[in-house]
């Protein structure tokens, strides 16, 4: 395991490829190897980009790594990919992703199905990231579709996010503006070319005036730790046309920004502070989670059986385990 | 707390909305009151509807319920709305859904939002179907976005899911077409009077025919336990215009055909047990790691700060934290 570190710390992709299959596997080797690296981490810069359905993210990230790479720089991108809710598979594959990218050894994609990722799907993303930032990627680029706790979740880790949104979009998008200002470090007003986008600009502007330091002040997740809104730390709203490669030095230059807010200003270091913290807090209540659910298996699928038959209600049968798990760690 | 299940049980909907929040706040009342219930749970139908955001399920939904409730029907209606990241609240309250069944004794609508329901949000979901089982409600609809983890996941306790699609819906939502294939009981084609509504079908009748089989055959949550696909449940193909209530009778109809084939056939039959035990796996992994979780959560805050501060790698952080449920569990 130690000659598979060193193989990351060389640069090998074909390393990171393997270290990345163990994590999906939940191998005892990646736990291993992840111990080794940790103390290597931390250099990466990790940029979440999320957004509805159709929204473009996809083009949108693929123009990023195309200006990173242009830059010299290294880089990492993990897809999310909702997957179908039986097979377990990741709807789009790496291959139909970024080909323009897949001959570039500095460049390594990855994407992650998120079914039966239960509590699992950040852990994994989160072990990568530490992976591909041990590799040496300079920036790593988190795909991710904004709707859905889990999808969402992966974002802990980022420091910067970029919520793509495009004029016009259904009211259950609207809808969602809440949480979108919320997470939003950046906005990339996608298909910028389309009707409404003049409208769609001007509204989530004056929805940023008015919105942004009220939901903070109401205490959330990430934020919770960090001030209120000022002036500095209020998103960008950048134009995009991903498909003509439209506004994405920009965009980049908008993401470095923040980036530099992040690293120079007293708030900016509040909120990396409170974000590490809760990534760190989610890692580490997904791996306590993820090893009582495995001692467990066996007997989940009997009680399971028995409460669905309705012999047993679901509390009683979660108690019995507590206790058959208390007893366990006796002997 | 059997006063309250006395309340239930005389059907009072105030009794049902108290029931709820004490769910929701994981109140230890709300288990004693689920163990008081559980015995007379199983006589409602559970009806899923879910769809891409703006798909118009929830304007569906609606119909059904106006539609169930012509038949004299007692009816339910539990809403999963993805919420802010931060705020932790619903986006769209109960107070915009549905009003026209607002001044209804016999409808019982209710809000979830995502937020902050890490593996609690099925859990909730659940025990609300429960309530109002007890409550007397014959048909239960829970209406949840169709994409991520989480939202999908509260659908294992519907006998029957109705998926929602529309005519010429964008790339990201057809690739997820092999996830639709395989969740769906019943499509409600909506928005039917659209260009493409003819092509929409076709294409969906043609992925039917040709990809239910296999996929199911691959083995996977739900259908693991259930044989290959037959003609007979081959997900019928409705088409609705929901704003204008066209197609609903010819859907409410669909769904009752699909209960009949449940409750009628060998296949159907194993396709009941196979649901009823993966939404009790989910159920009992929930409440188990919830348990877990709340016992650890003020050491977790101080690890996670030290995770954070790269101190500790998770691993080691969360072994330590193992050990001491051990030591606390012996104590």
């Amino acid at each position: 395991m130690h000659e598979l570190a060193q193989r990351i710390l060389t640069g090998d992709p074909r390393a990171v490829a393997r270290a990345c299959r163990l994590i999906d596997e939940r191998s005892p080797d990646a736990e291993a190897l992840l111990r080794a690296l940790f103390q290597k981490t931390g250099r990466a810069r990790v940029i979440g980009v999320t957004g509805a359905p159709g929204s473009g993210k996809s083009t949108l990230t693929d123009g990023l790594v195309a200006r990173a790479r242009a830059r010299g720089e290294r880089v990492g991108v993990l897809a999310i990919d909702p997957s179908s809710p039986f097979t377990g598979g990741a709807l789009l594959g790496d291959r139909i992703r970024m080909q323009r990218h897949a001959a570039d050894d500095e460049v390594f994609i990855r994407s992650f199905g998120t079914r039966g990722a239960h509590g699992g799907l950040a852990r994994s993303t989160t072990a990568c990231v530490q992976v591909l930032d041990v590799w040496g990627a300079r920036t790593i680029f988190i795909e991710t579709v904004g709707v859905g706790q889990v999808e969402v979740d992966v974002l802990d880790v980022a420091e910067t996010v970029v919520v793509v949104v495009v004029p016009g979009m259904g009211d259950d998008v609207q809808a969602n503006k809440a949480g979108i200002l919320e997470i939003a470090d950046v906005f990339a007003l996608n298909k910028a070319d389309h009707a409404g986008a003049e409208r769609a600009e001007r509204e989530l502007a004056a929805a940023l005036a008015l919105g942004r330091a009220p939901v903070k002040l109401a205490g959330g997740h990430h934020h919770s730790a960090a001030p209120a809104a000022t002036p500095e730390d209020t998103p960008r709203i950048v134009r995009t046309v991903a498909t003509r490669e439209e506004g994405l030095d920009a965009l980049l230059a908008a993401i470095d920004e923040h980036g530099i807010w992040l690293r120079t200003t007293e708030p900016g270091a509040e909120r990396r502070i409170a974000r590490r913290r809760a990534s760190a807090s989610r890692q580490l209540s997904e791996l306590v989670t993820a090893r009582v659910l495995d001692e467990l298996t066996p007997r989940l699928a009997e009680l399971a059986a028995r409460v669905g038959e309705a012999e047993i209600d679901p509390h009683t049968a979660s108690e019995q385990m507590l206790a058959e798990l208390r007893e366990k760690r006796r002997s």
